[in-house]
């Protein structure tokens, strides 16, 4: 009963590195939203038609271990997986995994919510069969 | 006995912003890294000499809350508090705070830890002084 | 009659910099977008309420000589003049120079197009009063 | 006697487009510096390497034409054609591609020089048999 979470492989790009001759922290911040923007997608939600309708995914928490550094050369794997926290409310559990040594580079928790037009919480009825499989 | 911790003012910059029209998340980690290596240096300890010298600060853990959402034209002030952990451990106690309406937009904690050059956890001895105001 | 241009200040922050050790080339184009779009702020334009409206200033043709890096710990000034170059285009020549020894790190001339809702080129009736001074 | 050029293969990541729901002009010049890089990767030349010693490859000039906007969901080709301007000044001709209609969507001409541990312009041993394939 494995349950391979869903992931996308990246590379390092040279001007994602700081002058530490690594990748700067905030980057992974990018690594992780990009793989999440892209797991939606995989399940039939697109980001940026959901904003353009109105919609806003937000996020209200991110919490990120940095265990080791990604350097220039490196692939890499992002992998996600989504928990329900609320009606409103999700969590994406996701992992910065180095290949091929499959070496844990980041962990993160994101915390988001969904807004309104008006900028009121609400949920979004995309979302549903997505917490379903859950 | 008033407390006034050490922050720096920033204006928003367009090109922070997202297709949704606000500041994009991985950019505080921007706001919140500029303004500890400013409060580095107010306390007299350059982290571009320091990384120059072999020895690394490096962020272990990174939580961020997200209260609101920085926009075009806000301006804002992110604040640095630094509480030692351990003895090579430390953590900066930040918020972005939005000008002048003073509501607080993000706050976060950063944990880091010093290297030398060979990687290993390292006290160095510039961080002592801060230590001991604390 | 001095005819001292549009500038902002702005000082290097870490994060901007490379694993050269010097701010990225990429980045300039961002100093250069901040200070135009507060020179059009400074005029009355503001970017982000007129992409809300619709009407989408683009650049269709960027130019950059880099003369020098900026490195970590300095500050610089990056200035602002603006051309007519045709009813619905206009260039802006740019300059980034380190203060306080008066360097020119890298000159800029950026040209810009004025598009409607219907991604047509259309003239701004908000940018005619900024040409007339021209 | 085609002479395909060199190109790697991306897709639009939501974080790279601005408020104007479009990728930002400057991220361009990261999408072409990454093609660079692979590009002298692939010829045996590590960016990263050469910077740890010593040697410096710098833009000393970019010029970007933008015909049109990438945006989210976009997927692009990115080619890198050499050309050696001086003993130690080349050229790199670019093209942004998308995919699949293959609309060109930026065009770029990055003028390049190599610079020794002292800063000074100075050839690459390592770089001459790609001239000479030229």
């Amino acid at each position: 009963m494995t349950d391979t979470p869903y992931s996308i492989e990246m590379d390092v790009r040279d001007y994602e590195c700081d002058l530490q001759g690594i990748v700067n922290n905030s980057v992974y911040q990018n690594y992780l939203e990009h793989a999440r923007h892209c797991f939606l997608k995989h399940s039939g939600i697109d980001f940026a038609e959901l904003t353009a309708r109105g919609i806003h995914l937000v996020v209200i928490k991110a919490e990120l271990e940095y265990k080791q550094s990604l350097k220039p050369g490196d692939s890499f794997r992002v992998s996600v997986r989504m928990e329900q926290v609320g009606r409103i409310r999700w969590a994406f559990v996701q992992e910065v995994i180095r290949i091929p040594d499959e070496t844990l580079m980041v962990s993160g928790r994101i915390t988001g919510a969904s807004l309104n037009e008006r900028g009121r919480p609400s949920n979004i009825p995309e979302l549903e069969p997505l917490f379903e499989k859950l």
